[in-house]
């Protein structure tokens, strides 16, 4: 680096940062993301004998912790499977990924939204809730579509080995995202809450499906 | 890398997955999780000099705080064992670790339950928060299962040195976890709750004093 | 090194640390407080087809939290930038790093006072959570002020390649925090509320743009 | 290790481990100590034009949050030297080392206790709240205790280069902490709190001071 620099007075550090501070922090959000959910389940207080129906009574809580703590798992296999083709990470690289974090740590609060919603039993109500969780997970797609777009034109940032071909094949998966959960937003609104939730759902197994990412069909 | 795919268009990222974030994730999360119950324990609030009134009659908390402690300290033990014998993760290993994971997170809520049906009194909650915490605990150990009975498949996975006949002796473990926390809830719905708790306490020192791994008995 | 020390007696472990235990811990604490602001998010408990007005009456939540996210983040990304020039941690900037961090732990306490005082709409509350804020985020400065000021006296701390007039290039950086917090504070109290909270998002973006370091205007 | 175990049959893990992840998990606990303490510092519910007033009345616990900031900064900033002299982690300092970070994860309780007490302003309360203190700080040494002589008796458990003399000199260190802070509970409890409250501030000094580790003072 002295190199780069030889009177060795301004020179700085290398624009290019290795990953591994960036994956930590982010599995860091992710683990505490995950574990937080668990906050949500309290030990009822009731009259004595009322344990078991104040328990059966907050069945929405548990599918909500459970379907958040799927989702959320889901997201981090495929930020793992993502930082597997990183090998340096720019300025626009490091943005990328905190708006990710941004659009993650939010999950909890609109999850737990539709979980109230659905235990009122308001239809008014369950199609707000089910908007509010399209207007969130919409946007978290965006920052998977610009790091995809810009793997493709930075090959330096890849692992030695990851083929243009292979992030190409990437980049619909946000953009999918970005369309289903649109749709399901206003299929929600517009048509039917649980059929709103029901989209979700197809899209968190879609996720899981393409988490280690996916390879083009036809021949390279 | 780049010799596997002359083309260099479609080559993506190898199939199988270094441990190290799949075990720094994991940390975390129980890392997390034991601290996260220390919220369980506040200040009382009370008239003045009511403060050791107070505090004393919060005894069930502590108790479960320092349960829930042990538990999820033994867990990480295991955890940490575990992994000193997986040399790569395949996406059958990281499902079933998130799986172990969220039996972990969920926890404290059984065991705040527990502590706050024996602190009411009423024999029948007892036996629910019995009951709740045995239906927690047991599905922990599937995951345990799947990872020993993967591993005794797939030696490729494997720590070099590591052989078959030490991963196969790990197999009755979580057996012996599902078993004994069906039990304990039976024990505990249908003889006393007591019992039943008695049975869960036993668990967790099984787990502390086998979390090394267990050697065959007879010789290799 | 038991060569420096022949008896092997007395010698304890080297005066100079690696900084990667540093970094993670400061990276967990960054990871935490991020995520610990969507607990200011909660589902609203409302009568049945409320949802949409009470979800709305929370916007300077939701504004406060994305402010928060922003912030650490950027504070994240320029302790990240920070640790690429420090090779070696001596106790001074230990002791730096944790004032940094107890600076940036407190972070969400005066935002979620700045967001019930705009809420509440009083305009002397609204001067006095300007003025905590202020109060809160000038020290903030300070330790980074210390920590470049060590950084340019003890080159045997840094990266080698890390040249004299680099690190001399960032001491101004805290120096213009200090200022203009102070005076962001000084405007929010005697001039108008609204200016000092755009004297802050001010410093935030500044904080940005400057996260990666700058360079000097002149040649080397 | 294939060549210890010819069968290949029951050969498992080596008995020691590497210390990174027991240091990885206990830096994830600390940090996440540290920061759960912000969650006691909460944006004030007052009316309008009282938000001066209600943030002034909560000195205690801004004070409460700086001593248990500093104190558990302290422990992670001993921890982290601790560490520096660990080269293999068996099963006793495993255990230990959780023993100590339940000490260290209980320490927000007796503090928000402490500063709940002194807020009341009865004596009693104080002796009481004063006396919980030294109980939960009493035991936290026994764990640094325990890990000293452990390394005292098992040098292959050291980092080569750290000699038998250097530490030998450490065991001191937590006796002085059991002694003195059981002395602050006897002095907090029968002549005055706040003597046994300014012991306390005078137990984080010593540990601050000697954080780094003592040398003997006689020459090796």
């Amino acid at each position: 680096m002295a190199a780069d620099d030889p009177s060795g007075e301004a020179s700085g550090p290398s624009g290019l940062a290795d990953p591994s501070r960036v994956q930590a922090f982010s599995d860091a959000v992710f683990a505490i993301i995950v574990t937080l959910l668990v906050l949500d389940l309290r030990a009822p207080h009731t009259h004595p004998g009322g344990m078991l129906d104040a328990l059966l009574r907050e069945w929405p809580s548990y599918l909500a912790f459970t379907i958040s703590f799927v989702y959320l798992s889901v997201l981090w296999l495929n930020h793992h499977a993502l930082f597997r083709l990183i090998a340096r990470v720019d300025a626009r690289l490091n943005w990328a990924n905190l708006a990710l974090l941004f659009s993650a740590v939010v999950i909890p609060f609109p999850t737990a939204t539709l979980a109230a919603a659905f235990a009122g039993g308001d239809r008014y109500d369950e199609r707000v809730a089910v908007a509010l969780y399209a207007l969130s997970a919409t946007p978290l797609s965006v920052p998977w579509l610009v790091i995809f777009l810009h793997l493709v034109r930075h090959p330096e940032l890849r692992v030695p080995g990851i083929g243009d071909g292979y992030v190409r094949a990437q980049v619909p998966r946000p953009v999918i995202g970005i369309v289903l959960y649109g749709l399901s937003g206003v299929l929600g609104w517009f048509v039917s809450p649980v059929l709103g939730v029901a989209t979700f759902v197809l899209m968190i197994i879609f996720h899981a499906a393409t988490s280690e990412g996916v390879r083009r069909l036809r021949r390279g």
